[in-house]
């Protein structure tokens, strides 16, 4: 068997074996096989597709390209989850504390940003301190001490991903379907966990636009990784606003903090639905579990136990005074009616030329800069009132990026499905 | 413009702009477009095809990737003939003499074999010193001497073919139009030729199996080879047993000395159908005048100057008896009847693995090898006929390649189209 073989198959429309997959993750990983030969195959791939069963096998030989943590001897059950990613999206930074106060043990792998969607890697990197450099060893101590522990991509797990991830990005074959499937699910399964939560982004401030697109990506995640042995919840939330009232480093764990100290709103209820999806995939509870627990202050505690693990400042859970803008410039509303739309697009590129989101890998990140949102799409505003904040380093212009109308606007749910 | 709008649009099924090729071809050859973008934009264009306008555009940038020739000065016409290959295809050791002979200037770049496909180059090497190594400057003084030149590839023509064709061989791409034809004509324009004549072979000893397949590569070839500014004739020839009787270096070029001076057959039928087409393109006779300058002896005579223009050893128009192999194995007929098949493919894979044909582009070829045909489709045989004899460095097994069969058997024609 070759790699030329296997090219050739997929080019002609043929579905690769599990062999062939596997020679692709080792090559991919191991460098025995040529970047030239991978991307031909990618182009292949993403032009005649592959079925649920090659996905599966696809992201299993990634899963296994590299190491894989071993969880045993943690209590289970062993969960983590994963966003699409869009504007605003600090999920996480509520939801792993509150899983971990209802008894489960989380173990993650984030990233950092790229274009509009930012990550969770750059938002904990804004809280002086924080380690997001954990071995897997110290992963599983901290995991084992506290119920949980995040950390930055290792090379270690799942090297092939990352290698045919820098490839399709430079090669227009990003956007295909197994190939995202695959991607996804591989680094879940190389970072030990059993049940994975995802939580599916759609609408204008993300990569699914319209529903027909993310339930395409939900059924696949649960079912390729139902074929790859995870157990596994997905649910599509919506992104056609930025989640919540913020979107920059800084900005997003600020509100985060007050999520977990009993802020209402979209971002509670979304965690919350996403945290009884975990605890009825695991069987430890439901979304009334989950929701007392927040409302408790359980997940406080988690979290500040969770911060003080990896090194970071606690004094952050008692003041928003710190990582501030030296500029703050309020937009107020230019007529009275109801919020028609806040342009997740718009906002997303504001934060990056503000300097709080990469358009490039290589770029270094202002943390205390970004947009924060006094309104959501439906509410009535007067004339005057405050719409929004831009967090700046110095002054910029920029074009407005909230609509007005005359007449009552009703927003989408946060969950769509 | 970027490579990955470039790769992206043909993705997508739209066609590339004679910017974007240029962009391609100009990276190909610079080295400043990665072979993971070219080699995914290649898979693209297997997969979603190329139309005319697009590849004459490619072709031309192609032929402008490096330097051209330039032929002024040189008598006109400037004639130029490209074969798609077979097995025992030794036509340009015959036709090129032909047509200096009747007065055309003939400057050509051959190739060596890959696979069951010999070439004109690994032929000539058989010659003991046999120059195939001339610059342009020095092609440019013998055509202006004899009327006639050839040479190996050189690295300064077309150099983004050769940087893309070597892609197209290790990423399953080889087998696509509008690449065969842009790689075919790049070369033949950055030569420097006005008109050019192609034997499109067709049968199973080569890559066009079927007759439909070869038409569509000979309309190719001339309606974009035209839209390139050639004067292009093209015939379509039978591949479906080994050209005339011999397959292997110095085998073959012994059979087409043979040939220039008078041994009528099939490649004498070829060569002088080809000469025809070509002083025909040029308004410079016919193929009656082609017929009468190699039945004449003249393109001996040219042959003899060019191959000592070249310094190759003369004496070996004088006797057969030089490159000789020290096994020769006589395979007689089992049975009486009717030549009914010569299998092409493994007549080729047997000169391979005698050691005249290459595997691999490293391997190193013995001159001295082959196998020589005593017979043809349709010839009536006895029982202990000598069918063929094999020529090796050693004893060696194969398999039959010649079926006998009881009735009459009615070959196909040289010329099918």
């Amino acid at each position: 068997m070759s790699i030329l073989e296997a090219i050739s198959a997929k080019r002609d429309g043929r579905a690769n074996t599990d062999a062939q997959l596997c020679l692709i993750a080792d090559g991919a990983s191991d460098g025995s096989i040529p970047d030239y030969q991978l991307s031909a195959w990618l182009m292949a791939v993403f032009l005649n597709g592959m079925d649920d069963r090659e996905t599966a096998d696809l992201t299993m030989a990634m899963a296994e390209s590299g190491e894989r943590m071993a969880l045993d001897g943690l209590p289970k059950p062993w969960v983590d989850k994963h966003s699409t990613g869009g504007v605003g999206d600090k999920t996480t930074l509520v939801l792993l504390p509150l899983l971990a106060a209802c008894g489960l043990t989380v173990i993650k792998m984030s990233g950092r940003g790229l274009g509009i969607t930012g990550g969770t890697i750059d938002k904990l990197e804004s809280v002086p301190g924080f380690r997001i450099d954990l071995s897997p060893e110290e992963m599983k101590e901290q995991a084992r001490e506290i119920g949980l522990a995040l950390t930055g991509q290792t090379p270690r797990l799942a090297p092939a991903d990352k290698v045919l991830y820098g490839l399709r990005d430079v090669t227009g074959t990003v956007a295909c379907l197994p190939l995202i499937i695959s991607s996804i699910l591989s680094k879940k399964i190389a970072g030990g966990a059993e049940h994975v939560v995802f939580d599916v982004k759609c609408g204008s401030g993300c990569f699914m636009k319209t529903l027909p697109e993310a339930e395409e990506l939900r059924t696949g995640l649960v079912e390729v990784g139902q074929k790859a042995g995870l157990k596994v919840r997905a649910a599509i939330t919506d992104m056609d606003q930025p989640l919540g009232h913020t979107a920059g480093n800084a900005l997003e764990v600020k509100e985060a903090i007050r999520v977990l100290k009993g802020e209402p709103g979209r971002v509670h209820d979304l965690v919350v639905h996403l945290a009884g999806l975990a605890l009825e995939s695991c069987g430890a509870g439901d979304k009334a579990d989950a929701a007392s627990a927040l409302d408790s202050g359980l997940a406080l505690a988690k979290a500040r136990a969770w911060f003080k693990a990896q090194g970071g400042d606690t004094t952050v859970f008692d003041s928003e005074d710190w990582q501030t803008a030296p500029c703050i410039r309020i937009i107020e509303s230019p007529a009275a009616g109801y919020v028609s739309k806040i342009d997740s697009q718009a906002v997303g590129k504001l934060v990056i030329r503000l300097g709080g989101g990469r358009k490039q890998k290589s770029d270094v990140l202002d943390p205390t800069v970004g947009v924060e949102l006094h309104v959501e799409i439906g509410d009535k505003v007067e004339v005057g009132q405050p719409l929004a904040a831009i967090h700046s380093s110095s002054k910029i212009e920029f074009e407005p990026f909230i609509q007005i109308a005359e007449s009552p606007v009703e927003p989408a749910p946060i969950i769509l499905a």
